[in-house]
């Protein structure tokens, strides 16, 4: 059947890529100590270079990739110390209060109204987007789904099918190989879903590169690709990633990519306005996704908001609106269906009507021991795909041998689908109302087709809606079960490979794979007067789906109201729910969820919604870093410029203070400057001697600071002659003076709470006398967790 | 036709109770210093006692609904100095230190596990109750109508219909006076819907009575009283309260008015925790009401939330998915269709098809001019209802007239129901599916129904149903047009009536008539071939009712949500979206929204989620209050005491400094202690001179704190002797030693965000050397407000 030489070749792959890093198994048990000998610099996330000086956003960024760190913890025992805070907090300088003083009501007015543009203009280029993965995807996959089964027909008869299997195989490798080299070689940061990366962001930690006009194309192709290409994997999670980038696009209004600036938006170049932005981006994708306009929101929401802020929720919402209009409103033009709102994400269940809405009060406790057995499952893949990330960190990071793995992978899972189709002898009767888009016949009677086909020889999304809605019968329980399992194992193999792919739809199909097939046995066991009510098994698909989706993702919240928005059915609101919460009960008693495993790989310090329940006894005093360097009022632009330029401590917030000359005690705290404010000082040389020539030259203004934000300057790149060095500098006009401070006694969740209400980036610890301490920044709190011992302590790295 | 006696009465009615009111209008004209000069205590809320003492919840109830206040504002131009705010912030002082020092992380599940329950009791709760009131209503309602439509049709004949409208009248009357009596006389803040005193309570101010388990039973009852009574009221509103209610009294594990305490759920029994299971609880109600899960969460974050937490958010969406789910079950049992989980709410707007669910692009510029119309409307209503309400608490404030005036109301409209049934020619033929309860023949042929009997001679949710529903021709444009216009006056006389009742469905009655009316005016102006498309006046009627409601109530995101769900049809998303903005930006542009008018009059600080655009240049000097009442570390008695009982300053928060014996100058702070707390501690005694004897005695610890909460005695209650009053108190373990300070130059917005986000009472000012220079509280913040010509200051009013 498959011609010896395939297997060969297969094998020889899996030999080549596998069985060395499977030897070598030891470092898993002692993986807290254990580091990386290499590690590519993109796997999940970009990595920066190693010099700790320039992790801002680089400027030369092709340098960055081929410049490689040598030693980079994988292990979720340490944090990092290479991601930076956003500023989410206004640094309240004279100069942005002048420039507040000088706006007149209408002025903040135009202001409010250029935001609602802005996300209108996100929420329509997010729907454009999703309109466009879902034709070009639609007609791609088609055509070669056509391809292949006129070859399937042409030769069941005549006895060549290899040649069929050969073909199928070249075709999806060939898209595959495709979408993974333009991830590896051109923008490593767009593999996988995006959805870690955007949490890390909303959360408040700059990803390099992550919101990147490049990155989004990549994003784009990457997924057409991936899907068309016949991989586990989805088109939905990246749309995520895509709205956030189109959001960080557009509110700055310029493009450093393209090297234009369209002289808009000005006012919102700064951390603050920009994530609330691409919180609205990542609603509106998912929006686009899922057609879940409120499920964006809560997702944004769940995953972003520190400080609850009613118009800022409102615009998001309108922006999630906008755009699953927009994907609505073309999808039925291109469906020559002009008027028929039933399209609203890129993924729909389908209508549940209301007949086989029905479920009853003794169902409920068998969906929730689905939900336990979704949690389950969820956390054997999750555990399964802790343990692959880790073999392909240590072993599978240069870019080719992650495109040759992506390649396997494609090739294996069209080879596994075919001789799935092969052997089975799952025969159902055409229907009327066709649900399936590629009939298979193979060695099936005339009028009948192979059921096995109708789940693997399809686009996962409509296999998806076939498990919920085809009627009673039109699977065999063994078809699902064999399903199942495959299905399981290659998406499990999938996540985490070199594309750019989601991770939901794959979890939706595997559960309501087994939830079908769990109907179906219920129903088999039930006495006959009762099978009336079980005789939907659509419906425990439905619950299946979910419990597998939120055994692996483990959201709460939002995922519930996605999957109540996509039934549009509020109906099963509680079972969803119920289901959702048992599956992330049980799993997390094994293992955290997949997002969170993969951001923890990364040692992201990642603030969660609390400090840990037992951390009452920890003050500021043991949480901060301390001494602090600080400034003086006027400070010596030599002494700046060597702070900055340590590149061993690399801080990026000083405290400004009051101090007498000989500086032996600490002085009183009057204000907070930060880096990328004192490097803009330096470039345009704002020193006190030059105060008299300035006066004819522009005051600074705010404006200066906009244009070099995000990407400011290197210190390095600064000249600063011997001469300049001895000038003084006055930062009172440009820090912030009224920074929020605490003392030493704070308990750490009072500190944790200030600086997750506020977004804060750098706290001040103060003493008694108003004078500097320590500072508590986002490593000092994100190192407390709570394990199974209590509270631990993470690591931090320099890398 | 109606006879001369009643209309005499009427008239009389009228005479009496309005003629004097309306001849003094002038007090419009200088509002901003009138003064009432009498004012009833439980108008809308209600008001304690003059005695500024003791204006945390009373203990002798009985005898504050006694003493009125002679001066009262009523402007909006005033903001008073009554309502104290909720202690959101935990006091982590060094009892609460130990105590969770003490607990294991097993304590901390337990705890977690505890608050799951709570949630899960006041769904169930909350969902028990709605149903209750939806089965009484129905039945009663039924039997009424049945009455009066027996003798309507044996009169038809005959030709005595004054009998039958005055057994009409009467029984309105008699319904409506029960339900206003109890309201008047036992429990005055059940009035109303309860909206606005739920929204203060989730913003943070402290209402009094408004969570007592009295006010739940009045509100039940008065609810269904009112509508059974006919008046254009709705039962939806007076839930969210209810559940509020049950959420405070399940969570604190005991009855203050029953007098019991079942040990439970100790833990929750600070405002802290109880403010969280009042959003629940809120959320429970929005739930039950709309069958609008989501819409719930939505609306207690609205309201409620500063910090958005993760798994309070969570917690609240379970409590709210129990409660739909309890009711629906409930219902479903009671309409004998166990399993048939299409009651989710106590309005259900039916379901919109999906054949009819489709609109096109041009529609949405006309669902926007709708929306302005509704904005119009809506402004109309509030403003005729601002006057209204003004002309009530300055004459309408005795509890007998008040009751007087709700039986004039319910007679009014049982006659002005009658008038238009008699006067109206619209006859439909009856149809198959019958949507009509109770159709009325009267003069129309056999085998035809009254068509404004629909409207009227009914209850307003099947109404409102019947306007979505019924199909193209069912109502006649005039009819629809006549019952726009008294439904209009009726609804806006009623809201304000001293009745437990809800404004939400008559304002989509209003809306779905003229909606309905547009709708047919049209489809009769356009072309035949577009006829098609618009054919289904339901749709403009749904638009219509969205557009009218957002324009009286003006909530945004979660009222979306909420008609989303409660239509069940997500399709609708967008064009509710954006009538609702339009209905919001031309409303507001005329006035503010109904609950907002009616929490200004009350001068309640209510915070809203940003300072004004334009505050940027005031700081923390300007706004805080100086100077501060501190005391030291270790203070005498009889200074406390003093403190304490000083009528004119009535503070509830205090510094605590350590300063030199002299005194001369301010202090360096060393935390903050509450009047509670002081009092308790005098209570029990805990003065340093009694250290040595208390050795034997136990420890004073947070359980002590807990059993006082939250009606903590006034400290004339208090006896301490002269000899006590020499005795120092060390205030060290009771105080918060870590509250949260600004200087001086903070900027209002920087406060406010602080403030709102972490939910403060009191915000402590210092200087450079630490020392207490002023104290912000909710006034100080909730006086600016930007007016029509920039940021405008409140009076601070002391009553």
């Amino acid at each position: 059947m498959i011609p010896p030489v395939i297997s060969k070749v297969f094998s020889c792959y899996l030999a080549l890529l596998y069985l060395n890093c499977l030897t070598d198994l030891r470092f898993y048990l002692n993986k807290t100590s254990y580091l990386c000998p290499q590690f590519s610099g993109g796997k999940l996330f970009h990595i920066g270079r190693l010099s700790t000086v320039d992790l801002e956003e680089e400027i030369d960024e092709e340098e960055s990739v081929v410049s490689r760190p040598k030693e980079i913890p994988h292990n979720e025992k340490l944090l990092s110390l290479k991601y930076e805070s956003l500023d989410y907090d206004n640094s309240e300088n004279q100069l942005f209060l002048e420039e507040e003083r000088r706006m007149s009501q209408m002025g903040f007015k135009c202001l409010e109204m250029s935001r609602w543009l802005v996300c209108a203009l996100i929420g329509i280029l997010t729907g454009l987007i999703a309109c466009f993965i879902d034709i070009v995807v639609e007609n791609l996959a088609g055509l070669k789904y056509q391809v292949i089964q006129q070859n399937i027909e042409r030769f069941t008869e005549t006895g060549g099918l290899s040649i069929s299997l050969i073909l199928w195989v070249l075709l999806n490798s060939a898209f595959v190989m495709v979408g993974s080299v333009i991830v590896a070689f051109f923008e490593p940061i767009a593999a996988g879903s995006g959805i870690p990366q955007i949490k890390c962001y909303l959360n408040g930690v700059k990803i390099p590169r992550v919101v990147r006009l490049k990155t989004l194309v990549v994003k784009v192709c990457g997924v057409i690709c991936s899907v068309v290409g016949g991989l586990a994997v989805g088109k939905e999670g990246p749309m995520i990633h895509s709205g956030a980038v189109v959001a960080a696009g557009i509110s700055q209004g310029r493009s450093t990519s393209l090297k234009r600036d369209f002289k808009i938006f000005e006012y919102f170049r700064r951390d603050t306005e920009k994530r609330d932005f691409v919180s609205a981006g990542a609603a509106a994708g998912v929006s686009a996704a899922f057609g879940a306009p409120v499920g964006g929101v809560l997702f944004s929401l769940e995953e972003g908001a520190s400080f609850w802020n009613q118009m800022l929720t409102w615009r998001i919402f309108f922006a999630s609106m906008i755009s699953t209009f927009t994907l609505n409103f073309f999808m039925s033009i291109y469906h020559n269906k002009p008027g028929d709102f039933s399209n609203p994400g890129l993924i729909n269940f389908g209508r549940f009507d209301s007949d086989s809405t029905e479920y009853y009060l003794y169902e409920i406790p068998l969906f929730i021991i689905m939900g336990a057995f979704g949690g389950l499952l969820g956390a054997l893949f999750n555990v399964l795909n802790y343990w692959l990330t880790i073999l392909r960190i240590r072993y599978i990071h240069r870019p080719c041998l992650q495109v040759m793995e992506a390649v396997l992978v494609a090739a294996v899972t069209a080879t596994v689908s075919f001789t799935m189709i092969y052997f089975s002898d799952d025969c159902q009767p055409l229907g009327e109302d066709q649900l399936e888009e590629y009939p298979l016949q193979l060695f099936c009677a005339d009028g009948e087709y192979n059921s096995m086909a109708t789940a693997v020889f399809n686009t996962p999304e409509r296999s998806v809606r076939s498990l919920f809605h085809s009627p009673a019968g039109s699977y065999n329980p063994v078809t699902l079960g064999i399903f199942t399992i495959t299905y399981f194992f290659l998406a499990c193999w999938t996540y985490g490979l070199t594309v750019s792919a989601g991770v939901f739809i794959p979890s939706l199909l595997i559960g309501a794979a087994w939830g079908r097939l769990f109907g179906i046995l219920l129903a088999s066991f039930t006495p006959h007067n009762s099978i009336q009510t079980l005789a939907d098994p659509g419906k425990y698909a439905l619950i299946g789906a979910a419990a597998q989706l939120g055994g692996i993702v483990r959201m709460t919240l939002s995922l519930t109201v996605i999957m109540v928005e996509a039934t549009g059915n509020v109906t099963y609101g509680l079972p969803i729910m119920l289901v959702l919460m048992t599956a992330k009960i049980v799993g997390d008693y094994f293992v955290e969820g997949l997002y969170d495993i993969h951001i923890k790989l990364q040692s992201v310090p990642f603030l969660h919604w609390d400090a840990p329940a037992t951390s009452h006894s920890l003050t500021a005093r043991e949480v901060m870093s301390s001494p602090v360097t600080c400034f003086n009022l006027v400070e010596k632009v030599g002494t700046i410029v060597d702070v900055l330029s340590n590149t061993s401590t690399n801080h990026n917030g000083f405290p400004v203070v009051s101090r007498l000359s000989d500086g032996c005690e600490p002085g009183k705290i009057c204000g907070l400057i930060l880096r990328s404010q004192l490097i803009v000082l330096l470039k345009h040389k704002v020193f006190v001697e030059r105060a008299r020539s300035r006066l004819n030259q522009r005051k600074l203004q705010l404006k200066d600071f906009r244009d070099a934000y995000p990407r400011f300057p290197p210190i390095q790149s600064i000249h600063v002659s011997q001469d300049e060095r001895e000038c003084m500098m006055d930062l009172t006009e440009f820090m912030n003076p009224t920074p929020y401070t605490v003392t030493q006694e704070t308990s750490l969740p009072r500190v944790f709470k200030l600086f997750r209400a506020l977004g804060l980036r750098h706290l001040i610890v103060v003493d008694s006398d108003n004078q500097v301490v320590g500072l508590v920044t986002r490593k000092d709190l994100a190192r407390y967790h709570l394990g199974k011992h209590g509270l631990e302590e993470l690591q931090l790295a320099q890398t």
